[in-house]
């Protein structure tokens, strides 16, 4: 642009009201804000808690109709089925409350993430986890019910593990299963506590301490409950397959 | 005694004075007081922290020199010396500062006590744990550094977690091993949360927590660093052994 | 199954898939599972807490359809009414919300468990444990009502106290029966904190902390409202009488 | 003195100027200050933590100079001796580290106060609360080590507890004194938590919360280790007696 | 009844059986059981909160009959109209919750209680708290709304501090309200905490702590919303007006 | 410069990189930084906690020697006394852990900043906070000692109160002077807790969340022991006197 | 008053009780009760919380019909459609749940106050602030949803950062926000943590930590979710603009 | 193994104690222990805290002999010395106590990691983070106190935030600046939080929270001061560049 100026071809009026719409478009980072969902297939990403029916279709409604693929999380069935009204193809996992709309690119494939969970009552966040990844162009493996009370089972399942690039770990009341998967993978571990428990697990409490003082190597830990943070941070990861180091 | 006030030989002033001054030995519970070292070998026990090395020694003077075996926890070496000096037969654990002076009674034996340790910075509450249970007729057998990050290690000993009546298991961090240990058996499983950790370990809050949400079932749990009291409930479950039901 | 490899009545193949299907129980412990129920009438028990009526009752049909006796904890009456009308002798407690469907197999005696409430309030997670005790092969004794605030009320029943193998002690507030049934007895005791209470309660965190903190051995604390693994504990303690030491 | 200003006798300037000077003392308050070490023999106090001995010497000296009687708590045995070279007549309670300076007043006695601990430990609060109940004027009786783990030593001493007009309980670890001693008295009982403890004590927050949620009634808790304001408030307490309802 | 013993006139096997049948009479402390209506007129209380109406009914009636004064608290609207078709002269305070059943005793007064708030918000808990010193023989002036915030409510109401034997103040929030009191009067203060407020004030913790950590010596801290251990606490102090020292 | 740049007198590639230097200065904010201290006195500040005595030497000779005023936070005395061998002119409050150099200009006096304390424990944050807001350009007045407990010495000093554009209060323990200040001024109030004090103080946890839940308006709250914060705030309001609205 | 009573205009007994009346008044401080309204157009409040609808609507006529203007916050419609009833001019902000009775003096504009959020489900306390201080006398600009995750939103609107005299910054989560605004401006800013998260944001308490934790100097922190403090201490910040250093 | 027993040429007997001696072998994650430094350049790691220097140049000895590089964290400098009297190739960083004794293998470059902190004092916890990170391989860039309150020196250094295939951000008080750069990337962001601070930071508890609050999203956090989790999850994530998805 600058060129331009010196070439007379744009005026400094001009040049300078460009600078000033854009003043983080010149930082460099804004171009990822544009791009990003064509070259990384990444969505947009509709936070449903808090928001009323209407609000949710008509965030929806626009970034769909602007030709992008749309991930809602928290979002309940009255927000599906109006979603579905407006655009058929619509997908909708019950259990974790997660919506996609999803438009015509083909992404590549990224990578393998394999979601465990402790409990079955871990599921919910686990499916969200496991949708976010997918609809971000993971191939995602779930292995649910696979706590440490009964290590047995996990060790049944050491082929999964071993096919996966990324692993989550989703676990509530005492949320000691990621420290054992770290133990027996060396690929990053995503470990998401939940408030699944009662008493002293004191809402995730209990879960999210025991992960961030697991011995493990190799542990990241989000919130209690944040599933999708743990699908985001996985892809985030599974983007780097295939770059040169 | 109230047949002896019928029959005139005990006066109504003398029984009122004897049953004012038993009160609770008429409740029944002061002979296990007065008998519990002979039928059980269970020893007298000093606390010594917070007491200094003179009032450690006179209060183990005192007992061992009724014929008593002793046990004094967190007690530091300048007490072992002190007290050798006068009890050439004093017995003392460095690690699990733990000091034993015993007597000649012959402890028939109750049960195998089996202490394990997640790491090895957990040492002295687990020695503290063992000498207790030991030194109150158990045979003990200890497991340490078999933490769950390597659960390998844990695996390759199942034997030993079959050979005990009663398992005690030491952790901090993320207090984790328990909940495995007590999906591996059916026996009791007695957890010790340590302060051993930095950070989010918080004094070793996130292992009582972690272990008190074990999803596994058997498990009790202890105060944080208490290896005494995991000994002692050790050793009232092997007094069961042997009894009839 | 080795010795049939090298006879070659089992091809190398078979036997790798062999070892590959059974990995937890060529390492010991699988065969207790397998085996549990026969050997110490321990019954499989289901957390319905989180569960839909359908969902528990598929769970029940599946597990007492194989001849196992079931319990169910955490069980409204509508989970009870839809059960019994499968399983006519399905029992229900409804103070403690546990549901069991026996089958007909005879258990030996185990022990003598004696349940203990500070409070009235504190009745629905005694009753739990209580329950949990039974089906597991316990004669379970239930003394309610005797906290601490009137402790002539506990002096009054020191005789179930001594006819006790295991005491399971249920309080809330303050959480201090525990320490006053530690000093009496020489028996395990099991604490139980619960959320009973109001204000600096905090939803049972001062009674856990006050039992964790007991100066009375012999005492080890569960999860707060957990009547379930204190009734289970109590059933791995008790199956040690009668063993050899 | 408004009549005063009526008459002339007192100038508008100098009635302003009185109004100004001590506006809280109309308020009728202040005399309580000037006053109430007359009537009611109640010491001056200085809190010595933080303070270097030099200031707190000064301090005392001041008072003392005056004619009052001063109670200094938290004095380390430096403090006394720079006191006593002073004045002769201090005395020094080592275990409590409460210095007394009494000047000549005969004070009548006001009630009795019995101060009882848990432990051996929590001594040296008990001691700041018995010598804070006695220079205030009470007649002190200490029953130490009567802890709830051995509950028939404290029911051994039932007289002593019929002879207190107000009972002092100070406790750590589980904090579980004061509920016992206000199911067995109706005087007032104030309760006072310890830092006593290890682990799961965090600093004497369960005992806190043990006496606060105190099944009890007629227990009132002051702050952890403030054996001075327990003795303070008995002494209040123990004003009323021979007051007219 | 040991001289009965002696003269024959009651068996030894009737007198043992006696014993057994009030172990606790015999240590002193149940006299005081019985007699205390009588001579204190302190009622029998039920805690109604987690009670049916049909369960306080039944127990109001059983109290009631026997020719008690009963005081029902945490009573809700159709408890009070339950009691009150049996008992008309059952009276409510609505605000407050409770719920009192007179009998004819003349109860003498027994001293002056000053009930305060610092909001308006606080005022159920303070009516439980004066309603229970009411009924508990005390003659109860109130003080609401006269919060730190606004100091000039609270200084011009100096007489009614000092008519009052004992304060109860009553505040959430800040909590400061005990402390300024505590600093204005000699009395006893019994403080109590309300869950009054939002965000960090954390259910009462906040308003907790200040009161605990009070400058002002004097203050006596009960459990958060509990009015009715403020009542008690209060009776219990004010019983010693016109006892000899 | 874009006109230069059209002009020709600045080529692009400069342009490109002047740009690329200074992209936030671009942004309006970085004259801020490179302004302040001659439009508002604000001096350049170093906290030394955790740095050495040279670290902060370096640092200060650093600042001081470009002509600025230094402002040095939890200084000790080595650190002052370094200092002081290279600028004769550094002033030093030892209580405020305070150190100042001081350039020639002259700064205009911008407002009255009344310090206050509950207690004479909270006076070194006090100290930091007034030596903060001298060296900002602010006239201090201090007030000590003049906690809730004894309320009168407060009202003795309304007319500092009056004279106060802001009025910054330093208190530990209940931490209830804020609120109390704050219902007696319409003018800002700064509040900090101290971590002055014991038991449920918890390092100043208490003073926080009471000064946090003051029922007064107009009260603002910086981090426990934060009297720089205080001070700095305390200047950033009296900037705006004599702004236009 | 005391001239009057001198010359004998004012009997002795009508002056005693004027003074009697008014206690506080003769401190200074009453005055400014009487007169803030006219001299600041600072309103009366209503805390709506925890009231009836009645009750909310007999205070706000009381104040309204004495011709004061009324804010009422925490206002739910139902409360709104009964004032507007009776005060046609009721103005209302659903989103704030603020309510405002205006009469009819003409307030000077006092100064710039910019609001700002990190998320959308900020906006209702930021409203609750935005109306406090509009009605304060301030004028208000909202910039809403510009949290530090893209901070180039924050970056574009660095002008209104520049008009604001006094910036509230309303954030929920990890409560950045006002950390990075601070190190943008050198005005005060008011920080107000929300409730606004899940998981480990423990209803605010992340957000409030976060806030009291900043780096940058010039914050200051009021209580979670309090819009109405913020906008309070915002328009006692502003209304020092204009006066005389 | 199995061929080997059919053919004849391994007898059962052997078979089975070779089965019996790698039972987590034949569960395949054994062989990651064994061959992981060779492949991954994974070295050994020792935890330096709590163990003795003789016991810390044992285990490196042992390590280093084996011809395996080994990391020490947490190591002082009298563990270098020790060290390097043996090993002259040992290489220390003493502001992150980590030392390392590299072996002659050549390891492929995995990827570029960024190091970045907050504040200067949040130093020693990102040179851990960082020699983790390159002692395993990875190119590590660092961009020290570049937190949030002058947030125009973080956007200075957008490249380096370009360069980085995973960046860790290391801070103390808010832990505010993951989630500013987590919104500047696509890359996986490891949060590290320190216990960097005073007051309400609680130990790193502040920073904490605030980083799982994180309105980002593809961060993932790690335990209060654990630099070397930080590094070595680092290097998982990293070893996925190059694979194929």
């Amino acid at each position: 642009m600058l060129e331009e100026v010196q070439s007379g071809r744009v005026p400094v009026g001009e040049a300078l009201e460009r600078l000033r719409t854009f003043p983080y478009e010149s930082l460099g980072f804004a171009r990822v804000d544009n791009h990003r969902a064509l070259r990384k297939g990444f969505p947009e990403v509709v936070f449903c808690q808090g928001k009323t029916v209407e609000q949710v279709v008509g965030v929806v409604r626009a970034l769909a109709g602007s030709g992008q693929t749309v991930l809602a999380t928290r979002a309940g069935r009255p927000v599906y089925e109006a979603v579905r009204s407006e655009f058929a193809n619509a997908e909708y996992s019950e259990p974790g409350r997660a919506l996609v709309v999803r438009n015509g690119e083909t992404i590549l494939p990224k990578g393998n993430v394999l979601v465990m969970t402790a409990g079955t009552a871990d599921l919910p966040v686990a499916e969200e986890a496991a949708v976010t990844a997918e609809v971000m162009g993971n191939k995602v493996e779930r292995l649910y019910d696979v706590g440490v009370a009964g290590i047995h089972r996990l060790l049944d399942h050491l082929d999964a593990l071993r096919r996966a690039h990324v692993v989550i770990v989703v676990a509530g009341m005492e949320g000691a299963l990621p420290g054992v998967v770290g133990g027996l993978t060396d690929r990053p571990v995503i470990a998401v506590p939940t408030s699944v428990g009662y008493g002293a697990s004191f809402g995730g409490l209990a879960a999210l301490l025991g992960m961030l003082n697991s011995c493990a190597s190799g542990v990241g830990v989000v919130n209690i409950d944040n599933g999708f943070g743990a699908g985001a941070l996985a892809s985030a990861i599974t983007s780097l397959i295939g770059e040169k180091g």
